[in-house]
């Protein structure tokens, strides 16, 4: 499959999240450890349908933030593992209640939990994992970073319910696709780079700097996220090419496209995402579109654009092993496209 | 409808909840004015599926609780306002998410969110609650009270999913169904009514005896509500006689009624609730057979019993009008079957 989008443009040598995983590689044995025990229960079905997603195959790139901004700045006690399996278990929960909204069939290439246990388990077991998230951030005690992630947890809510909104309304500007992904991507992102520092009792303007740094590369992570849908295969996305696209979904690259386009295409689009005509040859068409008006390399653009200032945020900071790996993580976040 | 238990032996005198409503009244004002700043956001769809459950008539039973508890022990803070508003967020957040599961058409006589908003606004409307709930209680900065409420809040999903298990089933014991009420029901009652002594640093034991008042207020309030479901009238109740008839649901007056029935009733049971023959027909016939086997009475009875235990656990307390609202609290809730 094609890949529409100049790759010589988007590398940057071979950047690789490979520094960040060996430097969390210690705790983050401890975070899986936590995973298991902490979605454990006696009622077997709720750790037979967490495992089920838990062990699909993610990156758990918001913990290894969280354990990293922690050390960086020579935390010596255990509570960013309880906040980093915090943060994996919001992020679990989300996945659990948006497959249930989306009414997706497929993540990471394997069948969802909803599909196998249905609707029902899937909200439940979200519900219980966001539970057990709480009782670990209480755990910690540390009442800032209960703040950051109770106030992450509605904002992240927020922005789905804005993306219900938002669905299939090709009028969505710009902006309003921004103001969604913040809240629904970058919001934990944020709060997992900024507990990190919280209780290693970093300085007001290094808090700052993880939670600006979070930010922006969440919302870099999601634009790329959303490129890829239409560029790359399955196998690499662990999803399906066009799943976006199918569900009606209105992310920057359709945006461009739909204000960019010829009143013909604006029709095409209406009658694909609006009225979900969105068949084989319905995405080889908007695939075709998107080549035509740059749609895919400008969302690429734009996710530079907040990498830029996700490396600027960490530019006073004093150099660490772990500043390096995540100044690494920002362009291979990026370099996905590929 | 005739009620198939004797009323006579269920009326205690004239129970009421006007003392527990009279004391709070103030706090409650607040409360409310709480829950719609709460409840409020930028994206419109949030306070419209909030508002509408929040304002569809529940007694805030739960809140009055912690309000209540509170003031008992001479609390003079506002931080029992914001936690009373914590647990009815998570009361409404948990209703959201049970129509979902469910599959409910009517709660307390109207129509419910997911059949005006869809089943991913009330998910999604149900996590944003449950992340105000937590942001408010980090408010208060009571780490005890914190770690009550989140327990709570995984006991309860954990008891939804063991519901959902043990959904049709009939094989249900007594004790396994006791085990869904303790935790899906009782968990928010217990928790609402020790958050009180615990922000006004009552003694050990006079949490503990809260504690204990709430957990079998709720498993009181919890079998009177399954007894309801095949006495009373739709009017009294709020919500359709039969439903959980119709959903299924094996409940105490099932369970003892299928255990207590002959071979060719108990094909009647499976046929019902196992197989989903569930029409008024069906209901008469299951109604009748709790009236000959005393289904219904012996639930009460059992409700009791726990009634009696939630009486004694407050008996060691100094005789304080909040005292004998509560105590009043516990006949009221069980004399509901009128």
């Amino acid at each position: 499959m094609g890949v529409v989008v100049s790759l010589d443009e988007g590398k940057r040598g071979q950047a690789s999240i490979k520094p960040l995983i060996e430097l969390t590689a210690h705790d983050m044995s401890r975070v899986n450890q936590l995973i298991l025990s902490k979605a454990g229960s006696d009622v077997e079905m709720i750790p037979e349908v967490a495992n089920h997603l838990i062990s699909s195959g993610g990156k758990r790139l918001r913990p290894m933030l969280t354990l990293a901004t922690a050390r960086m700045f020579d935390y010596s006690g255990d509570g960013h593992v309880k906040l980093a399996t915090s943060v994996e278990f919001m992020h679990t929960a989300t996945l659990l209640h948006d497959d249930v909204v989306d009414e997706s069939g497929l993540r990471r290439g394997k069948k969802t939990a909803r599909t196998i246990w249905g609707n029902q388990a899937s909200v439940l077991v979200g519900d219980f994992l966001l539970g057990q998230a709480f009782r670990m951030m209480v755990e910690v005690g540390s009442i800032d970073a209960l703040d950051i992630l109770s106030t992450a947890a509605s904002v992240i809510a927020e922005g789905e319910v804005m993306q219900l909104v938002a669905a299939k309304n090709l009028e969505t500007t710009e902006d309003e696709y921004l103001a969604v992904i913040r809240a629904k991507t970058a919001a934990l992102f944020s709060a997992a780079a900024e507990v990190g520092p919280v209780i290693a009792s970093a300085t007001r303007s290094e808090r700052a700097a993880l939670r600006s740094y979070g930010t922006n590369l969440g919302l870099a992570f999601q634009l790329i996220d959303d490129a890829l849908d239409y560029g790359g295969n399955a196998s690499d996305l662990g999803k399906n090419v066009g799943d976006d696209f199918r569900e009606g979904k209105v992310t920057l690259p359709v945006i461009l496209c739909y204000r960019r386009g010829t009143a013909q295409e604006r029709r095409f689009w209406k009658k694909s995402i609006e009225d979900g005509v969105s068949d084989d040859g319905a995405l080889e068409e908007a695939r075709g579109l998107m080549s035509r008006y740059g749609a895919i390399s400008d969302t690429i653009t734009r996710a530079r654009h907040f990498g830029e200032i996700a490396r600027d945020a960490l530019a006073p900071l004093k150099e660490t092993p772990q500043k390096s790996a995540l100044l690494e993580v920002i362009d291979f976040c990026i370099d996905r496209v590929s």
